[in-house]
């Protein structure tokens, strides 16, 4: 593999984008890791665009959303661009959100859904990439929460 | 027929993917069957879109939805891309969804719908690749649940 | 015209499909009439796409949607996704859909809006093949509902 | 220019088409406009299509909406479906709707909400064709409504 | 860099377009501006679109968005639209919205957000063409608004 991009945002209040690529380092310690940081999530398919044309295999973009109704709206477009990319470079781009609320107002809990959400889609990222996840299939599991657990 | 891909998820607590493979085994016993599994629903896209590049004719498309207004959201993006991934490709693309909320807090009986809904449009898939629904057109036909039946 | 397509659902609760058909036998005695039936509306932009390469020059696509927040969710990616598809091929696909809550709780009733709808918008698409609804522009014309009319 | 379109619906309860055309001729007297009237909005942009390959330069799309939630996603559809075929065609396509609602009950309100909407926007899109609408650029331009005007 | 292009509206309520003109003359006095001006966000698509056609590497686009459901409709719509002209043509488009709401009824602060956050988005711009906006990222930066700051 060439190279992994990470796309994220200087509106995130964790820099999930060096967790990202620390994440990244450690478990493909061959491949280059591009990092391309735009203001919000509307920025993010061209960011990953960016790092496609130059060269990237697959790209993971972090993503912040604030709490209104028009943030959610920029969720949906920005979800909607992103598959847009994806069947138009056959390119994986991995989409990872954290959302404001999430929290309940309690920015240490923010933080960690954050760091854990986003080194639990690192790990996913590389095993699309890799082929893998097929033994998880069913299973109810979560990132920045406990896992929900398959129904027996 | 060369192959038809099951694309499923990690964030399902039912593992639908297995009970769809059984399915297209029983009712194409020549066809190979290929799965991809993703993390969640709106790696779908980009999941139904590598199978077909791997030549497969046709594609079920197996999602979980949480509850929450942002699930709803990455449900209608997933809706919209996997329609355009139709368009582009021509390939048939089944997308088939569980609503967390569908069970009404009864694990058991989501996991029913879960397993129903799959047989069910794993049938239909069959059918659309074969032509013969039209005797059924307009009959109220659900997946997941009781008929509604034809208003007479 | 070589051919007019019909795409119709197993999970309308009424054979708009047929209705469709002797309409347009009527309207077109000499025009090729091919029906297409897949589960439900969010296969229609599939079912559409391959009667139109299959040959039809116009498709009208009959849906049937649930009353659910989902189901509208799933009318909204269709409607994106129809009309996706016809800036692609360029052909008309005249998309009819009817909504479980117009009935008021009353089958008979969802029943007689249905037919009507369909029957009116096959004439629909019959004068959008021959071009002349200029005539009848502005003057609040319904399917379904009475004549909203013109406001003079 | 060789030609602007105008495309308007049965749906709407004012002859919106009739009136921009002739704004039109008193704007542009020697270019020719080609009118197309289909049933409602969701057909709008097979007929902006139409015109364009046609030949059109501009087209101005008259839509009217109803009131409730499923015709503001007929609303949304057909603005990410015109605004597509403004990107796969560079042609301009004026988007200009009525909201039923935005009579307040009061049907001559309405049509003099339609009129005036109608006539303004078709003097934008002579604007936007020529170059020159910078000298209004944030004034609080209004279309059906008093001018909200600059925040001084 | 051989020009930058700014799209801005009648609609707006400010002239934000001038402020984007003279914050891009002061941080790239060597570049070319080229603005264009259209009704409302809706045309934003087609301004851009425009924009980048007459050869603009990258293209600021400053709306105003109304309060009502159907305003936010649009906003929706366009953002999809933005987002589709980015992935067909690889030229940056920056989608800077004012929502009318966000003034709370107060004029004067609305247009103070307006103007910091066109100003702070040119900044953005110019960052995003040049690389460099990563030593912020999870920073928690706002624009109109104080920023939120990192979560320690």
């Amino acid at each position: 593999m060439s190279c992994i991009g990470v796309v994220d945002t200087t509106f995130a209040r964790v820099d999930m984008g060096a967790v990202a690529i620390d994440e990244l380092k450690s478990l493909l310690p061959h491949t280059a890791v591009r990092r391309l940081t735009v203001p919000g999530i509307k920025n993010t398919v061209w960011g990953a665009l960016k790092l496609i044309k130059e060269g990237c295999d697959a790209v993971i973009v972090l993503g912040w959303v604030g709490p209104t109704p028009v943030d959610k709206y920029s969720y949906l477009a920005t979800s909607i661009g992103l598959m847009h990319l994806q069947i138009e470079t056959g390119v994986l781009v991995l989409d990872v959100t954290v959302h404001e609320e999430e929290g309940g107002g309690d920015d240490k809990k923010l933080k960690e859904i954050a760091l854990d959400r986003t080194r639990k889609h690192v790990w996913n990222l590389v095993q699309m990439l890799r082929g893998g996840l097929e033994q998880y299939a069913g299973k109810g599991v979560r990132q920045g929460y406990p896992h929900a657990g398959e129904i027996i």
